[in-house]
């Protein structure tokens, strides 16, 4: 992609009305442009990184044998009437609106009542069982404030990923393979280190759930951190009681603040009674199905991790979602060919690059490069030409090495 | 996949309030769900097909240029008030609905107006165009009646470009290649043949818009088709002014029922103007943006492929879009172990492949296989085992032949 065509420019300025940092980052990078508070279009770099992130969440789901719908975001009043969620005092963050047919419709917020209601035609038997679904779509949270940019949205991104099981035991065997899943998708996201499954309230489900608390100065939540067991406790439920129930001890714990990236809970039959979702056990008895639901926010991860990894230049992001491999900079009119042969043959070997061909000062070019934040950036220019290298820099450590091109076309 | 898995049963009968033949088979061969009139969940097998769709689509766009971006569904009523689209008397298939911290909302049924605004940020001169930006989302219309099942939803699947250019001219250029660009779209999809560039009005921006049209006893449109051009006009243009400027003779022409299945319009500057996306051209003079838009709907083509390519026994894909490769179906307990084997063998090879290992008779998966229409079916049975051969059927064709394991593998 050829920077001078590319949808999106960098400002020196984000609008005046955004106040949280990641959206005036991304706003300002071109990632992204501001609908309405809350609500955030993504432009062709932040949406080449929320591809990249949902691709590594599908692989993983696909993983533990999770299989991908999509439901639908209108949502039938009647499914959640059953469960008793309609009602705007219970789930306070509902989009309605009116089919002009007549009747009244919500917006989806999440799919555990559509899902367990669909699932009533195709689960009968104990041989359907186990089951996971799941689906990565747009959903739409009623916020009465929505100033957190892409941390908190009314309409964003998710995974959410349902489990239907015989047993609680059954159940448990999952949860933990979901565990697993879920520390894969933050290794490969490339936040696995700052990453900590962390015991959270479980409601009126179960005693925990968990939730995945990314370590990072910007968060909203405080937990504490066992770093050598790799796990935390979040602050509502730190107490002496659960610190002995967890074998955790408190000198060994670091207060710190951390944003939440994705949550796993039991629901148990929460929703499976009041929806009939039954199943007949060997016995032939009807049994309710014990489910589970696990998220991870797509939008809330670029939201989170633009914030969390940012420097005061600019983004960075890490290898895997990178909106581009490399960020090819032209540093001269002269080296223009020179720049297009390396353009094609880094192409030709696999890598997407960002050519910044555009006609600005070498500044404007490194300022623009260190904002958008592309992990690699090799630079083209006539120095390095008349020696036979390009100048390699990686945007996270700032790293620099001067390579020759068939070392380039391996980093 | 093992089919005793899969989420989405077969069925016989699809619910009483369905009048929609394509949803009617959908249904019943557990591809979407009805969640209310207009409004279809995808199950795995109907997801399938709506990825396949959707990422060829994705590469022809790409193709002529197009950058990938992801508007809001939630709509800032300022955008479409400049364009007047925001009065339900213009725009009659709205929903609305009301933001908790006061003002109202609309669904986007389609994103001229937030597109063409949010581009005022990043065109300003004449080397920013031309440009082209596409989407691949969830589009809602509030319909009156909404009885044609995938054909014409409440809530749908669609891509939709725009193009941007400096001048009439410029726009054609593009114009052009994005009829070649729907060509291949659906050449790739396997109804190439089937389907006709058709000339329809152009509404109040250009003397006509093109419609492509496939050819199907199901369709609601009525076309005249020129086979020998490859050609076609929607009546509602036809008469013999328009026959003689497209120097088309009546007595060539063939009138057929049809589904439109993609549609691109000139707009002018219809947009540009009242939302002010203007451009400074190499005079300096500020000049409205020309545009174009261009629609493929994904969920209304699994819809209008699955109707008209139907047979009496069930559905029947095109091998681009099947949800799986390859039906491979284990016809008695004793060939368990072959049927596994072969399962092993095509999936390495890189065939994506549904395994029918259900404790079910012999018709009733040759049922299941025809109703659900993979493209290929490959039986695993005692007679041929002892023979070393697999019976292949094509769906589409119903031919048949016995093959020995390397020639199923290359099928």
């Amino acid at each position: 992609m050829r920077q001078s065509k590319l949808l999106g420019k960098t400002r020196k300025e984000a609008p005046k009305d955004e106040e949280a940092r990641n959206a005036q980052l991304l706003i300002r990078a071109g990632y992204v442009h501001k609908e309405m508070a809350g609500a955030y279009a993504f432009l062709p770099l932040g949406w080449n990184v929320i591809k990249k992130i949902e691709q590594i969440i599908r692989e993983e789901m696909d993983a533990v044998g999770g299989q991908e719908m999509h439901l639908t975001a209108l949502q039938n009043k009647a499914s959640w009437e059953a469960s008793n969620r309609w009602d705007d005092q219970v789930l306070d963050v509902w989009f309605k609106t009116q089919l002009q047919a007549g009747g009244e419709v919500g917006l989806a917020t999440t799919h555990e009542e559509p899902l367990t209601n669909l699932l009533t035609d195709h689960i009968a038997s104990h041989r359907d069982l186990p089951t996971y679904a799941y689906q990565i779509q747009t959903k739409f949270r009623n916020e009465l404030r929505a100033k957190s940019g892409l941390l908190r949205g009314r309409e964003f991104r998710m995974k959410d990923l349902y489990s239907f099981s015989k047993t609680e035991e059954e159940h448990q065997e999952f949860y933990e393979k979901a565990k697993q899943a879920y520390k894969n998708v933050f290794d490969r996201l490339g936040i696995g280190e700052r990453t900590y499954l962390t015991f959270a309230s479980g409601g009126s489900f179960a005693e925990f759930s968990h939730e995945f608390q990314m370590v990072t100065e910007a968060g909203e939540d405080t937990i504490y951190v066992d770093e050598e067991k790799g796990i935390a406790i979040n602050e509502e439920v730190y107490n002496d009681e659960v610190l002995e129930k967890l074998g955790l001890k408190k000198e060994n714990l670091k207060e710190v603040k951390a944003t939440e990236v994705g949550n796993i809970f039991s629901l148990g039959t929460r929703f499976s009674l009041p929806l009939k979702l039954m199943y007949k056990d060997e016995a032939g008895e009807p049994q309710p199905v014990v489910m589970g639901s696990y998220g991870i926010g797509s939008s809330r991860l670029i939201g989170a991790i633009s914030e969390a990894l940012a420097d005061e230049k600019g983004l960075s992001w890490p290898r895997a979602i990178s909106p581009f491999d490399i960020h090819l900079i032209q540093l001269q009119d002269e080296v223009k060919e020179d720049a297009e042969s390396l353009y094609n043959k880094l192409t030709e070997k696999g890598y997407s690059v960002l050519l910044d061909d555009r006609d600005k000062s070498a500044g404007e070019k490194f300022a623009d490069s260190d904002l958008i934040g592309i992990s690699k950036r090799v630079v083209v220019g006539k120095r390095g030409i008349e020696n036979g290298t390009y100048e390699v820099t990686d945007r996270s450590t700032g790293e620099t090495a001067d390579m020759k091109e068939e070392d380039v076309c391996q980093i």
